[in-house]
């Protein structure tokens, strides 16, 4: 009988203030779990969705459409091209999805990002986490659902901060997070559609006024990181371009992000394509009361129930955990 | 009688590919000088021009209206406002002009750093460089002749390579230079005004298709600068809006790009507003060599004179010589 395994995938941060499409990194928790089995049956089947959530229960496609199972038949076909794996081979999956959907906490990348490492160590793992066949099969996968980006497959994936420098070719740099980082996510019980958070994004923007100090700030989130320096990646998440655009699309947004300010946040701007709201500081404890006074700026703006996750930077990315 | 000393402010490359406006670095040489001397004559003059090329002989302005003294001006104001200086005091100056007009050097700049520092040094030192009012006396002095901006007069205060987060408030990041980096700069006998190089910039730009892989390159430069990963920071000079726009006024400035690339240099794009182009690796030997394909380049599209520069990276910025 073939045994199952278990994989954890991180939910990630994305954007990271102004790093929209080419930042992301990968927080403690929440995350989705895959199950997964040798199966005698060619390809790939995902026998069973747990929802976490009761209201996304039968929301997720069961075939080839949902993101776990592309990402899962393309990590197979790279071992069968590879000579690792056999063409007959077949694997069978059950998806717990921990996170709700339309998140903005990358649920979908942590889903395929789990299938695709699942299949992988089914096999012996002879797929190397950075190797670009097994992120870009995840990257194709979240494409179907969300749009062609790497900024939520590539930190849950590798852990740590994630800079996408370029998609053609593809270049994954892993930035390394301050020790003491601590960031703070507020979930509203309130659906922002990726799509619709897509196409609020303006076509063209004024290069002076916007686009300069946009990269003045991306750059400032990279310096942050990389010296180590949480205030300054704090006062660069300043994004000109992509908050502006969306923070109507979250009840009480700007309140919400001035609760964490206030509540000594170093920094705040939405996960993703939102509603989550994410918050930098460097202390655990400080990190709950960010939390606290979040969560009840959205309950003063309509949004009685929101979920606090408060964690250190991931490092580990994807995970065997059974 | 009144001692003359000099003060040393090096030639800086603005911009660094795609950091238009916000990055910049210093290097080796070439360098303005600034002789200066306290004076019974109240105020800021300017007693002499040496200019190292002909052709420049007679182009700055002599008064009020020189870079060098508006900056001397501005630093001495600051001194007597924090009480360092009395009301009467006077600096004489001269300045040996060694960088060519409109160089794409930061000329101005280094002109106004080495003035500022002379002023600050001739009274006993009490402001530091990092000081934001001998910056921002700099940067006004340079606002005069070629616009608001201090990815020259940064760097050149402060040596290394710098990062403008912000202008309001001023947000001047030192990010620490590889020890191996090399910088070839190889300016031709050819005139680019800035203020042209300025008007042919594009007003709006394409979020999808232009601005988002240019933050990303903005992103990359700063991650190979403080990971120092050469290659990677050679890879991201790679400037979609700035450079397009003003290739056409260098004659000949993709194959001299291509010269420089195919001797084995890692990134090469135009310094500041041009003419000179710069070019990044990581041995002086080499350097020599990317440096000569270049002005070869140069000379077969009709420019028969380029002066080649091969230095490390400055760190130390101003300094004081005698």
């Amino acid at each position: 009988m073939n045994e199952w395994i278990k994989v954890f995938a991180p939910a990630t941060v994305a954007n990271v203030g102004p790093g929209f499409d080419i930042l992301g990194f990968a927080v403690g928790e929440p995350g989705d779990v895959i199950a997964a089995r040798k199966s005698q049956t060619v390809g790939v089947s995902l026998a069973n969705i747990h929802y976490a959530r009761k209201g996304d229960v039968g929301r997720l496609p069961g075939g080839i459409r949902n993101t776990a199972v592309i990402a899962a038949m393309n990590v197979l076909r790279t071992l069968q091209q590879r000579g690792f794996v056999e063409k007959t081979a077949g694997v069978e999956l059950a998806l717990y999805k921990n996170m709700p959907l339309g998140s903005g906490l990358g649920s979908s990348g942590a889903s395929a990002v789990a299938a695709a490492w699942a299949v992988n160590v089914l096999f012996g793992q002879p797929l190397a986490k950075h190797d670009p066949d097994i992120i870009l099969a995840c990257i194709q996968a979240e494409a179907s659902s969300s749009g062609f980006h790497a900024d939520n497959v590539a930190p849950a994936m590798l852990g740590g901060v994630v800079l996408i420098r370029s998609y053609e070719p593809l270049d994954i740099i892993p930035l390394d997070a301050p020790q003491e980082m601590v960031c703070v996510i507020v979930l509203p019980e309130y659906e922002v559609s990726t799509r619709k958070a897509r196409a609020v994004l303006p076509e063209q923007v004024a290069l002076k006024e916007v686009v300069i100090p946009h990269y003045a700030n991306v750059a400032g989130v990279v310096a942050g990181i990389l010296k180590k320096d949480l205030a300054l990646f704090g006062r660069s998440i300043d994004d000109r371009i992509v908050e502006p655009a969306r923070a109507h699309l979250i009840p009480g947004f700007y309140a919400v992000k001035e609760a964490a300010l206030k509540s000594g946040a170093l920094g705040c701007s939405i996960s993703g394509a939102g509603p989550s709201v994410f918050a930098i500081t460097d202390d655990l404890e400080r990190g709950r009361e960010i939390g606290q006074a979040m969560a009840q700026s959205f309950a003063e703006h309509g949004i009685a129930e929101s979920h606090i996750y408060v964690s250190s930077v991931n490092r580990e990315g994807v995970k065997r955990i059974e």
